[in-house]
């Protein structure tokens, strides 16, 4: 048996913890309603003691079918997911399921705006890249010799780079108006 | 300890799997992209197996903050709830919780549509009653001799009935169709 251990990376949280801290400031100041979905767990063998809450005695951790994160801002669907990688050249594209890159092509073509907040951990550096780009690079994959990463040099040409702050922490929103303006 | 027992309604299914199946069908499409989200589970212990996978060993149901369903559809930003009830005469209110409403309402202000299924199993009728008439029936109940239900004449007026079909089971979409040429 092994412990579970939790990675933090030199800021003090996840990128998780971060986004889940923005999405708690928008939502208290009526700026946007985003939520982390649960982890999807396959639940066993439930016990029910009397006078007392049901305790879950055997259960599994499920792949998600979908991503990390969706809600509503300004009248628009958000569908991300959020990854972190300690690579410093390029994101490698193992970190992603097909399942997930399928998810978000299927919300862009109903008009949503999906996109993947991409962490260099050892540059502290956060990325919004959307998930078109990310399609682009997954179907290539397959071709003979092409590449299983995203080069960090086409991140920051095509994505948009989060700064930190300190309400919120990481204002991504503000990227998404830069994508909603390129819309219209 | 009692053993768990699922509720089948006279449908054979709960309104539960009828929507499951339909968003199903929805997906497959490509006509909207509109998942159940997984039950929230707060993990207390969990064993690591060598050469399989791990096994969460106690583990308890936690209160969802948000609704059953969202997702997007036409580029809109759907989020629902869905509810049974066995009363003939009226939706009773206390199989709402508040943050539930309260979610709904902040969605309803980012441009979202929200709104509940609620099924009449007795009669198999299911009707979508948009949020903004559960909000008002909910504020209304805390003064002194309120309704604390929803009367079915008045869901029958304000809210669209469903009409149960075969491919979807329940086509709840026709009646967002609705709703959102009442926006334009
Ligand atoms: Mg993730
Ligand atoms: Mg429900």
């Amino acid at each position: 048996k092994k412990t579970k251990t939790v990675q933090y990376g030199k800021r003090g949280m996840t990128l998780e913890e971060e986004i889940n801290q923005s999405n708690q400031f928008y939502l208290e100041r009526d700026i946007a309603v985003i939520h982390k979905k649960p982890t999807p767990i396959q639940v066993v063998k439930v016990d029910y003691p009397k006078r007392s809450a049901a305790v879950i005695r055997e259960a599994y951790y499920r792949q998600s079918s979908t991503t990390d994160f969706n809600g509503v801002y300004k009248g628009f669907y958000l569908d991300f997911e959020a990854k972190e990688t300690k690579n410093k050249q390029s994101f490698p594209l193992k970190n992603f399921h097909e399942h997930q890159i399928f998810h978000m092509d299927k919300c862009q073509k109903q008009g949503g705006i999906a996109f993947v907040l991409i962490c260099f951990s050892i540059f502290n550096r956060v990325f919004l890249l959307e998930s078109e780009y990310l399609s682009m690079f997954w179907n290539n994959q397959k071709k003979a010799g092409s590449r299983k990463s995203i080069p960090l040099s086409f991140i920051e040409e095509n994505g948009y780079e989060i700064q930190y702050g300190f309400q919120p922490s990481l204002h991504y929103l503000g990227a998404v108006d830069q994508i909603i303006k390129n819309k219209k």
